[in-house]
């Protein structure tokens, strides 16, 4: 969590980090969000010295905005950066990294300083190159494993509770879906359920339905997977918009929309109109299995690997194919376990099979999602069912999703 | 646009453009997008060779998402990620450097790669350093004006149809916004709007309105400036929730959602409810003057830096202070004129000061936003106006968006 930072920095031996807030990186630059918070504060360039003190520079038109957040303001207006980029002959990189300089130098910042937040690579690239040769500072960078990364792992009191409030919005959002469905119930024919106007209910108007519904609850969400039938064993097929809503057939809902402060939910729900065959009542009772017996498991002990080769073992035992002998498998059960999430979707730790991630545990702190599913392209069934988790201070793993699985 | 890219790229001597789609980055990967288009691809690479071919490497979970696109196919399964994980004993930014060695080998690519996509400046920075090291391609990045980015600056017959379908989309919020407004004009007290609960109307109230209509739409917005009095003086204010609207004060409107095909619209209004001061009605009649002259004076010879320094010298001859002058400048005319826009809200070309941006005209194609606006926050007021123009194919400027200004 952020207060770990100053341990996680003094363990890289970082003197301070550097966190670029580029313009139209938005909810991508989680690293930002971290410390931004619910502020509107879309660009700028935020410093962690490794006194713990946060300062931003911000653009002079978001000065209300950073006033919002908890942190040292510095306002870029006083840099002049037009003066900077004349000075430079309109060389614009050459300006930013004379802009960083300055700003490092006001802050007394030397020696090295790990670079973070997102930019497109060509940008990212040719700055910390020119930052480099400039030599005023180190730059010091790592793929994974890099201190902001290790301190996302774990959630404060303030995080925890806004992703309690997401996934409790997240939950209204499935509760609306469930009841708009229920409330065609007396409108079926042929298998299909009907719309008063006489149309089928596609999956297009359960997408429609869905927006409006998080933008009720505040959640905001590029993207919803509810997939019905044989997109539904494709575990990331987001659904075809024109098929029809009908019985017997496995829906995949997993909704994942962020939320308070930028902090996501991740859920799912599979659901069966009507009826359900034996064999999808028996594959579904299957996955819950899974998913209570992995329940059962979390503990701060097991590396996170183990999670996942359990799960597949028990699904092997019920005679399910799965991805731990062959990574393409596409029957059975083919993805990972579960995943950390926060302000991004997926984050530290993977519940991968054993080889693929880096040895991790989860932690006090720790919220993660347990998700469980198997998939039958050519049977044209899928069945997902995710919830969430918090690991308390003392290490004990508690729910945080409770909708009617 | 699209079909430039081939001369683009023979320009820069590049033999071919690799685009990483790493998770989570979502609509800021507007690289990624430009090729995925409609389709819901989360994550892959995409090549593009010098004979215009374009490539998808996709994730298995994602097949049914990638059959939707018109790119050629490669499921990255069949290069077994996990085993060249564990051959390189789980190091993954050498396992990631490999597999994009093996994807270029079997597509025939050698020599200068333009690296393309967003990603974390760590992430970036730490795999574009591995692939150099490891010689089987020249690394080739470009700060501003790359290959994509000029590619960009002109949109085709497709995408100019997707951001009109964009601007009449934005116009039916606005619409649907000016009429819910209206609807309260009857529950007026103290200068202050009533809702029919006897509680004031305020900026949340119409947050709320707006994210719905929105959602009606299927626009995507994380952000939406709506501002009164004192909030709307500062161009990037979002608006504070808990102020109530009352009449008489500014209200900066800016809308700004992504729409079908991940295509903006970018359009202001200010309101001002019940009455105007003189000043008020003088001031955004200047706006209205300014909007307009520089309406008539766009075309395809002049440099865009022309525009804004004209822009300011109408607004200095009406006695307001600019930011040409003093680029920290809070009071008067106090940002760029306008920009491009497309699968991100900011792009090339800007129309600011003279000397800040490189030398760029309108050209056939290009798609831009003009936004004038005066400040006075001590006065508690703002005021913008902001349209959307596409620059036809012969040349001519014709305006995407009526809404009355």
């Amino acid at each position: 969590m952020k207060s770990d930072l100053p341990q996680l920095m003094r363990t890289r031996n970082l003197d301070a980090i550097l966190i670029i807030g580029p313009d139209g990186m938005g909810a991508a630059n989680t690293a930002f969000t971290y410390f931004v918070n619910e502020a509107h504060v879309t660009s700028g360039l935020i410093i962690v010295k490794s006194d713990g003190s946060t300062h931003l520079v911000h653009h002079p038109m978001e000065r209300d905005e950073a006033a919002h957040t908890d942190l040292n303001l510095i306002n870029r207006a006083k840099y002049r950066m037009p003066d900077i980029i004349r000075e430079f002959k309109g060389d614009r990189l050459k300006a930013e990294s004379e802009l960083i300089r300055r700003v490092l130098k006001d802050l007394n910042v030397t020696g090295r300083v790990g670079f973070y937040g997102a930019e497109t690579v060509g940008k990212a690239f040719s700055l910390l190159k020119a930052i480099a040769a400039d030599e005023y500072c180190e730059v010091v960078t790592e793929y994974e494993g890099d201190a902001l990364s290790d301190a996302f792992k774990t959630k404060d009191a303030r995080e925890t509770e806004l992703i309690r409030r997401s996934c409790g919005l997240t939950e209204q959002v499935i509760g609306a879906t469930h009841d708009f469905l229920r409330e065609h119930r007396h409108h079926i024919s042929n298998e299909t359920l009907f719309k008063s106007d006489g149309n089928p209910l596609t999956i297009g108007d359960l997408k429609a339905f869905i927006r409006r519904e998080l933008a009720v609850q505040n959640l905001n969400s590029t993207d919803v997977i509810f997939a019905i039938g044989r997109d539904a064993a494709v575990p990331h097929s987001a659904g075809t918009l024109s098929d029809p809503i009908q019985l017997g057939k496995t829906i995949v809902f997993d909704i994942f929309p962020r939320g308070p402060g930028g902090y996501h939910a991740d859920i799912t729900r599979t659901w069966c109109l009507g009826y359900a065959s034996d064999e999808l009542i028996r594959a579904h009772q299957q996955v819950l299995q899974v998913h209570a017996a992995m329940e059962q498991m979390f503990d701060t002990q097991h590396e996170t690997w183990e999670y996942q080769e359990a799960a597949c073992r028990l699904f092997e035992a019920m005679g399910h194919t799965t991805i731990s002998k062959n990574a393409g498998e596409t029957n059975g059960y083919v993805h990972g376990l579960g995943h950390g999430f926060g302000l991004g979707v997926h984050e530290s730790p993977a519940m991968s099979n054993q080889g693929l991630r880096p040895i991790e545990k989860l932690q006090p702190g720790t919220i993660f999602c347990n998700e469980p599913g198997l998939y039958y392209p050519d049977k044209g069934w899928g069945i997902r069912v995710e919830d969430d988790y918090w690991v308390s201070l003392t290490g004990k793993i508690e729910r945080l999703t409770e909708f009617d699985r």
